[in-house]
């Protein structure tokens, strides 16, 4: 019997969270800050829609494109919250999670060999997206000196003729960085200049600790050749619930709504019902678990300060960033030995991007309690680090 | 600006059924025959344990497979039922519906330029899925004098040295053909033959109304070269959880689950608990809901009968697919004055490929009552038809 399997979905590496999260499987009483989802259960009066809907009989496929209601609702929560205007008719999809968003705007754009240019660190689901349709990934290598902050002159650099994409990500997982007004106004001329569409993932939007989210399709000259991708998950504590949304120019949005037909049909019925009361009513939820993952950040910075670690002022997402290089180690090493010797996960920094060398991913979806306790078993490490001159 | 569109994509005609629905939306007063839906509400107990999971708080992320529980109630169902046998741990992966396990399946294995071998009349996704994947497809035209079963005969035919996939889909949507063993185990010779990879989508095995539903991949040596796909929207009535699942090798389901967690992550929380309660204690609600299509479908094929329309007799799914040859119209020309005169939907059978020409597709997920009105308008137009000698 032959082999059956296509070469580029093979030489797709796994994701190297996951490789770590196994190994963590077979330890016992391991403490993880390596989850990146939010700790809070789906506040009770959008599972309460969600249960209601299912209470009505409403079992069946929404239109593909999602129920119009939550569109509207989408729609207009977007111009009040970020001056993004998109017409619910056909300029917004309602999606499997952001993921599957990502994944159709990424199809329906790509050819082969086409480039796309990715900053990082940066999710890992980018790259492989890219590679399964074809395309190929051109990396830029963000610096902790520009607060991971994406520069004009990268961009630059990392053109060539073959250029078509750009994907950003601020709020930003890993590194926690977000992008201002001044700093977007910036790239925007290069994006321009060198004709890219950029796939801007905003799934982190609400959860910013300082300046507001800025999207950049708000920007001159960008509505019409940006693919914005936003959802649930983060914002409102809705993972389980697969529920996102691109928004995007009409020519666009009807090629991924025609993805989406023929490979999804339509996103989970019940969770779209939920997503309309989480757009109308949740703004307190949000609220509230921002100010608590604002809480934990500022404890986390703390007493990364006070352990003498360096690490820029994380703005944004729940996630801090620090910079481990002072050990010696490479951030394998250091999150491997963390593991083994004090049963604590964190995800080592370049599992998103070879520029996270030197840098460990930290999640402060965890309380306050549990942070203290895995952060007393990370003293010990580092303390013993720094003992043995290592 | 440059259009930044994929060719392909671009190229994909949308659904022939979408068209058909989009005209009819227009017009006051249509009964529908044309939705590939089941017309239950899913069953109350498995809705129930979708509510309960919600009021628990389990709003979270499933591991990229499924959740354990649901993997194992899968193999266990599937061993019982149609004699396969999947590891939960590694065979089985759960979907977002039947149509993502579909797309991964097929993006998983093609490679620019693999052929895949369709047989026609089928469900309209798997040709897009196809070219999406930079696949060529090799469509067969499946006979009515053949029930519509695959001939193998028909496969050699088709196969060139590119031939790499077969999809078969019995219980055919839109004809409501069956194989039966002995059906299954003369194509086997072929495929094996030829070394092809088998997606064998058997979504309506629930609904059959003589023998048994046989998968493919119980029948010797084929196993090793066949993904099946199978999910709950039809068997339970639960279109709008979007869950399905694959079942297939080891070394090909770690490649699905891959693209998966990549471009899904995992299938909605929430429907997995319900499924495990579908699974576990819905065999009643499949029986009650198939002798309902069954009444039905005989109703429908004594109708036709009397009306002098032939039919072969549909043993699947929840169609029937008369032959409407004899009014010397296109089955989109009768459609189409179907629609406008009697404002009656029914699907044109070109729209499952152009095997479907001179065949409507009727769906029954209709109540008695409806599908009796809906038929009193038929038969005017039936009438007018050879009235007019037309």
């Amino acid at each position: 019997m032959r082999d059956f399997l296509a070469k580029k979905v093979v030489d797709l590496k796994p994701s190297g969270i996951r490789k770590f999260f196994d190994i963590a499987s077979e330890i016992e009483d391991v403490i993880s800050l390596g989850v990146g989802e939010p700790d809070f259960d789906t506040p009770w009066h959008i599972r309460e829609e969600g249960i209601y809907s299912l209470e009505r009989g409403k079992t069946y496929y929404t239109s593909n494109s999602g129920l119009l209601g939550l569109r509207k609702a989408i729609s207009e929560y977007n111009k009040t919250k970020y001056k993004l205007d998109y017409n619910p008719k056909n300029e917004i999809l309602v999606t499997v999670g952001g993921s599957e968003a990502i994944d159709i705007a990424l199809r329906s754009v790509i050819e082969d060999g086409d480039e796309v240019i990715i900053p990082t660190p940066c999710y890992v689901s980018y790259e492989p997206c890219v590679k399964l349709c074809g395309g190929v990934v051109k990396t830029i290598n963000l610096k902790n000196e520009n607060q991971f902050r994406l520069q004009p002159e990268e961009i630059e650099k990392a053109i060539t003729n073959k250029s078509k994409v750009l994907i950003i990500s601020y709020p930003n997982n890993p590194t926690g960085a977000i992008m201002e007004y001044d700093d977007l106004v910036k790239i925007c001329d290069v994006i321009i200049k060198h004709d890219l569409l950029v796939i801007s993932d905003e799934i982190y939007a609400e959860l910013t600790y300082g300046p507001k989210h800025v999207s950049i399709a708000s920007l001159p000259g960008m509505r019409e050749r940006t693919i914005v991708v936003n959802g649930f998950s983060k914002a409102f504590s809705m993972t389980g619930w697969r529920l996102g949304y691109a928004m995007g120019p009409e020519e666009i949005l009807k090629q991924m709504t025609k993805i989406h037909q023929f490979c999804i049909m339509c996103a989970p019925t019940n969770s779209q019902y939920a997503a309309i009361e989480a757009l109308k009513n949740g703004d307190n939820d949000v609220v509230n678990m921002r100010n608590a993952y604002d809480e934990r950040r500022r404890f986390l910075i703390n007493w990364f300060k006070n352990m003498n670690i360096p690490m820029f002022m994380p703005m944004g997402a729940f996630y801090i960033f620090p910079d481990i290089s002072q050990f010696g180690l490479t951030s394998d090493e250091f999150a491997l030995r963390l593991l083994n010797e004090e049963k604590v996960v964190v995800v080592p920094g370049t599992a998103f991007g070879d520029s996270g060398e030197g840098f460990i991913r930290i999640s402060y979806a965890y309380s306050i309690e549990d942070l203290k306790k895995a952060l007393s078993r990370v003293e010990n490490f580092i303390n013993r680090l720094r003992n043995s001159g290592k």
